[in-house]
């Protein structure tokens, strides 16, 4: 057995200055560290950031993108079709051992944050604004212990690290 | 052409007192109203409290299962097996003309607002807690005016009607 | 508990004549018997001719779409949108009790047949090919007892009455 | 851009002895001349054993799961989670850009040849039943160009590069 972990990195496709500079420094981040980095493939804002910043570091990259039909970024090692549109949030998500929200800005990220900790994924919220911190910290409810927060990329990717290692050993029990 | 609207009630299998008598609620006056009322089709919670007050009223009711090993509500006229776990979130969304939100206490029902956004329907928050209103206006962006808020079964129902003559309005532009 | 029978009916959006009028004839003889039909939803070939037929006698009639652009049959109570394109075709066969195939004329039928016995449905090839009979006989294996083949639309009918006695049946073992 | 074509191979989870070994060898002539290898990624079959020529090769491997409990491949090195049961089968042979069937002996994989065909893939037919190859044939239709035949992993590697360039020629035009 060897598979690698996996980093699912999610994001507006309009994002922010900010957010896809953060995507793109964790990926490269992922890649130096050995992870796998998936995003939701498109060629578009954190998605194409993060597969840029992973491919710049040599790391595999994938897509899984919504339809047949959508660009996918070039940075894509591998474009996984899914044709299920928005449902194909609930495949990053559940692909990722973690997943690291770059802004909560728009409907589909929340629902990548949501549907992770619906099915009980470690998410960090790299830069999220307080009023998604709040909402989030609001709902998880039992799965209130994997919600996390960093500020910078380096923050985000040792606390996806550090979550990994929590769920080997809860594997393990 | 007799399709009739569709009303998806969204909700937590676990939720409160108080949002369990809404959807029941909620789903009675759907009915007499002559919507269908469509949810997640399980024995449990908002879910099963919609189509509980839909069939109280004889209306039909359908229930959109994550697995085709979930108990199904006694009151769902008809299971729609999904088969596709926590992605159905986003077909049961899609179906409704319009979604209510009867609290938005946990992760499921977070996604549910969320995908309804992302796939530009109407949402009304029935009695959501300060925290998630703020929050989904927040992320809303282009979508803002399809949020909504109501604070009793009644007035979610007139919402969606406006809703509903809305949508037909800029259809037929 | 009141959930009624459901029969799905697949086949070809381009069927021929004989299959089409096989559909229609279908779709009537199970809303006379209170089933609810459920097919693929669109304005073509043995989808919509099912759904006309059942309509015809008043009957509920369900479709589960593609995606949300595509366009309805006029005769669909409600319309399930799934937005996850070919996959959908497990949805339906889901969805039913039992499976009529109209014709296996196509790649889409031939995959809703095929995935109705990887789950474990029973299906009815009406007027099917004696080609795609002896395919699908060889490939059952042991779910050999799950296929059925019938002549007109009568007898593919009493075959899913027999067929759900027998899911019944077996279900309280 | 610099995505690498992706092979996706399908077969039973209980093939036979021959179809297994016909797919190990396979997974490595794919992995020898640079094509990412895809299956359904359980443990089992056709799909581990592909997975296992692939990586004997030094390949890219990655198999797309049904569900979140499957037991995954050893061989996989990245383990796509779609939660989606049988309709992950729609998402395997979309992402290939060629798909080859070790055998055709079972609904599941008669179900991921017809997917296959509806979504306009090139489909190769590894030593399938001549029952098989008539019945794809006779529903082909217009895809009857997608089909092909092949009676060894060798045969089965060359058509799928020939295939791959005719993709890439009708793009350009």
């Amino acid at each position: 057995m060897s598979r690698r972990p996996v980093l699912a990195v999610v994001g507006g496709s309009a994002s922010t200055e900010g957010a896809t500079r953060d995507a793109e420094e964790l990926g490269a981040l992922a890649a130096t560290r050995d992870w796998v980095v998936v995003t939701g493939g498109r060629a578009k804002g954190v998605m194409a950031a993060a597969l840029k910043g992973a491919r710049s570091r040599g790391g595999l990259t994938i897509g899984i993108l919504p339809t047949a039909a959508e660009e996918v970024s070039p940075d894509a090692d591998v474009a996984i079709i899914s044709d299920m549109h928005e449902a194909r949030n609930n495949v990053i998500v559940l692909t990722g051992n973690v997943v690291v929200a770059c802004g909560v800005d728009g409907a589909g990220t929340a629902s990548e944050v949501s549907l992770a900790l619906k099915n009980r994924r470690h998410v960090v919220l790299l830069n999220a604004s307080p009023e998604a911190i709040r909402f989030f910290e609001t709902i998880a409810g039992e799965q209130r212990g994997l919600l996390h927060t960093a500020i910078n990329a380096q923050e985000a990717m040792d606390c996806a690290e550090a979550c990994l290692a929590l769920s080997h050993r809860s594997d393990r029990r």
